[in-house]
């Protein structure tokens, strides 16, 4: 075991993943000298890149036992396209395939199926919400699955360390050369930021549509230049479904409270001016945010640059009111931001690597201002967890929680004080998602407490009044309603990896005693 | 030496050029199992790319001699960049240099000069007009200059063939992080198409522009993950000079007639039909085609598919007209194409290499029905040559002209039969830019020649009643009017290499005799 820099055992070594470097600091790991290099292609004028089932594409892409298939989230859980492929392979008898997912959700439950008789023994992504993940969590998988953040993962795909040997692309439409969009078509889902790498590096790249179009489609998310082939199917996904494990907003006055009181935070912290650059996760409390901080740019007529990544209804309108000049979308949480991305100019598609690589050349977060963060608990060194609940499971992950924290000026996480009479502040938290060091504050409705790191914040905080709180005092506040929760048990076994964005081992999922 | 498939006599080594692989046939060579890998980077939040000087980039870059560094030529003959960049590197005494133009214009006359005391020893680019093209036929670079075709240029870039250290890029707006597009400021010039696969594949990237805009610049022709630095300079370029060396629609009546002729070759062949795509060479007669082509489809309700390639005001009013559902832009020919690409959504910038490069999962020219090709001189074998006149100097280059050939469904060459007093039909082409093999048809204001490789054409051709020739007939009745002309006269020195856009040697140029 190696005691990481926060503080966590991490295994030396682990079942089916690379070598583990210790988590130390946000930005301390360097990336390789090259990225992983893209694979051409030969297709002859008249050539087909049509094929008539998805039974034909994985014996053109010559798809065999051990090879790794990816596929993106951006249907979330109304996504038919996993189920679909994973059926078609396991007919076939291919076995110990490695699924790179951007997400997993609950429509997904049939995974465990191919878990089970071998189709699958191993699995990579961001976040995880249903069946898949409480299995995980009871240790249904042979190897620990790797989780990672989204700028995290397209960075491990770049570097090489994820290599994709076929991805599988849902896509509301799609040209019969490749060219595919997620905003035209009856399935339309809006961005499909997530797929960008995955085509960019993967050595063969299948489209699925239930939209085929003219030639050109444009604009397309990705280019003819790196798709394969392209398969009509009956649909790919219900849209629906797209909003489904986020986004709903707060209505309930103890909510609306604390998202008041996180964007009196913003304003004191001096960030609430022109130019100001904004995201909020796609959790209730933390959207009600953009509400309270709408009302107060209208009123000083602040208009702000962009607000980013998962996009919903609420920033289309700020973009519709004049309060953003641009949005850049990496994935749209709602039919709404779909249909805006579609149709207005200033609503930008971006790529998950643009929005949060860290070995890019520049990605979006490094130029955020604010960045509202969930939680499902903190602790007193600001750690957040978006990764298990109170009782172990997961039902969630970084996504682009690490990311944002990392690198946008003021990180706040916003919460109610107690969650389900849970306290939410721990004295660690039980899977460490994103680092205290890169966490400015924590807004719950029963105080702030600032991170020590930044007294200049408090000051601020203080000198307007607000009612900024010493953590350990928050923590013991709340524990008097609720008690002290009672330590989760767990076994050694190691059921995930929490892979920190610049590739190194932040923290580990184990298994449940029963 | 080594007599390649279409007659041509190649060295069977040139100094400073890989390998010599003999032209054999259009598609026949594959590409590498893996594209040259890209580079990576670490910025940090906060950190800036802003540079004051170029000469500060030069520092930061790490240039050194021997390099390799690229350029674009979106802005032709109006380009600033260039010039202000070499001039910068002659400075800090920096020797020894490749350029990696995209096209070289009269405006870069000064490379001569750094050519002279050693800055610069080697060039490859696409199309070469002006002084510098003229002191390479007399022997001016001690290395022989390779010439590519614009897909070529990004294949032999993608397969690492030609290696950038640093491309520098003119972009008429940028903002901080080094998003750029062509569209916007002063020296807007429209697309950049020709940018992209530079700041994919270079070391390092260095956009320079006249224009800085607040964060983010959006749409982006290339995104702050693939720049390093940025630096505002005076001005990038002058608009006006985009139109330089193209695009004058042709008013004379023999110019008129052989396009009407074209067009009516166009409609014989059955391709004329809604969903048409199309391209014109940027030269008066092949430009005017589409002015004939335009009346034809208004008047039968067609709707073509696309218009590619370089585009002008003719393919915007054509575009405007409802008779593309959209233009697929690689370079602007006149300020009226930048203005559109900017407004009209069905107006889309594309890369050169999905443009054209052969080694992609597929190309646009892969779905092209029609090319009107320009020609310095044809053979009888349905050569074409855009490179030399018949005094044996260097005006131009494949640009698309081999690639559209070689894959578009039609490849017409559009000439006066008498050009300047010189019968446009050889028996042998000086240079060969595009085999004769990919050519369909050459018309001519004497008659049209069809490649009998294409006797169904032929068949429809004689069946609407056009004025269809034996070549020989054709060739003979033309020098009957012009005599014979006399052959250039060169020495063996081989002063260019004409690379076939597979990566091929499909001729070379030679030093002229004095």
């Amino acid at each position: 075991m190696i005691i990481n820099s926060v503080g966590r055992m991490i295994p030396e070594q682990i079942m089916g993943y690379k070598e583990v470097i210790p988590y130390q600091s946000p930005h301390n790991l360097n990336p390789p000298e090259q990225k992983a290099p893209g694979y051409p292609g030969k297709i002859l004028p008249g050539e087909n890149k049509l094929l008539p089932t998805i039974e034909e594409a994985i014996k053109k892409c010559d798809l065999r036992d051990g090879m790794t298939i990816s596929f993106h989230h951006h249907f979330r859980n109304g996504d038919y396209v996993l189920n679909m492929v994973l059926e078609q392979i396991a007919k076939k008898g291919i076995k110990d395939l490695k699924i790179a997912a951007s997400s997993i959700f609950p429509i997904h439950a049939p995974l465990l199926e191919h878990i089970k008789n071998g189709t699958v023994s191993r699995l990579s992504c961001n976040y995880m919400l249903g069946p898949v993940a409480e299995a995980m969590c009871n240790g249904a998988f042979e190897y620990p699955v790797i989780f990672r953040t989204h700028g995290g993962r397209d960075r491990a795909i770049e570097a090489g360390e994820e290599s994709i040997d076929v991805a599988f692309i849902g896509a509301s439409a799609a040209d019969k050369a490749g060219n595919f969009n997620g905003t035209e078509g009856p399935s339309a889902c809006g961005s499909l930021g997530y797929s960008v790498s995955d085509c960019m590096y993967a050595k063969k790249v299948v489209v699925l549509t239930d939209y085929l179009v003219p030639y050109p489609l444009a604009p397309a998310s990705v280019e003819e230049t790196h798709v394969d082939y392209v398969i009509k199917v009956d649909s790919v996904g219900d849209p629906a479904g797209i909003a489904t494990g986020a986004v709903r907003m707060v209505r309930d006055p103890l909510g609306l409270y604390i998202a008041k009181l996180a964007s009196d935070v913003i304003d004191a912290s001096g960030l609430l001016k022109d130019g100001i650059s904004f995201q909020t996760g796609a959790g209730g409390p933390t959207l009600a945010v953009a509400k309270f901080l709408s009302e107060k740019m209208k009123k000083r007529g602040i208009v702000g640059s962009f607000g980013s990544g998962g996009i919903t209804s609420y920033f289309v309108e700020m973009l519709q009111d004049g309060l953003f000049r641009y949005l850049l979308d990496t994935q749209c949480f709602d039919t709404v931001a779909a249909k805006s991305l579609k149709e207005n100019p200033k609503h930008i598609e971006v790529s998950s690597s643009r929005y949060a690589n860290p070995h890019n050349k520049g990605c979006i977060v490094n130029n955020l201002d604010v960045m509202i963060l969930g939680a499902t608990e903190v602790d007193v060194d600001f750690n957040v967890n978006v990764h298990t609940t109170s009782d172990g499971i997961v039902i969630g992950g970084s996504g682009g929680n690490a990311d944002t924290a990392a690198c946008s000026k003021l990180a706040i996480v916003v919460t109610p004080a107690i969650r389900g009479r849970m306290p939410i502040i721990q004295e660690k938290v039980l899977t460490l998602t994103t680092p205290g060091e890169t966490v400015d504050c924590i807004v719950t409705d029963m105080g702030i407490a600032v991170n020590p790191r930044r007294k200049d914040l408090e000051e601020k905080l203080l000198a307007m009044g607000l009612p900024v709180k010493n953590i350990y005092d928050l923590k013991n506040s709340i524990e008097k309603l609720t008690g002290k929760p009672e330590k989760i048990k767990t076994t050694d076994e190691v059921v995930a990896v929490v892979e920190y964005r610049n590739g190194s081992v932040i923290d580990v999922i184990r298994k449940l005693s029963n």
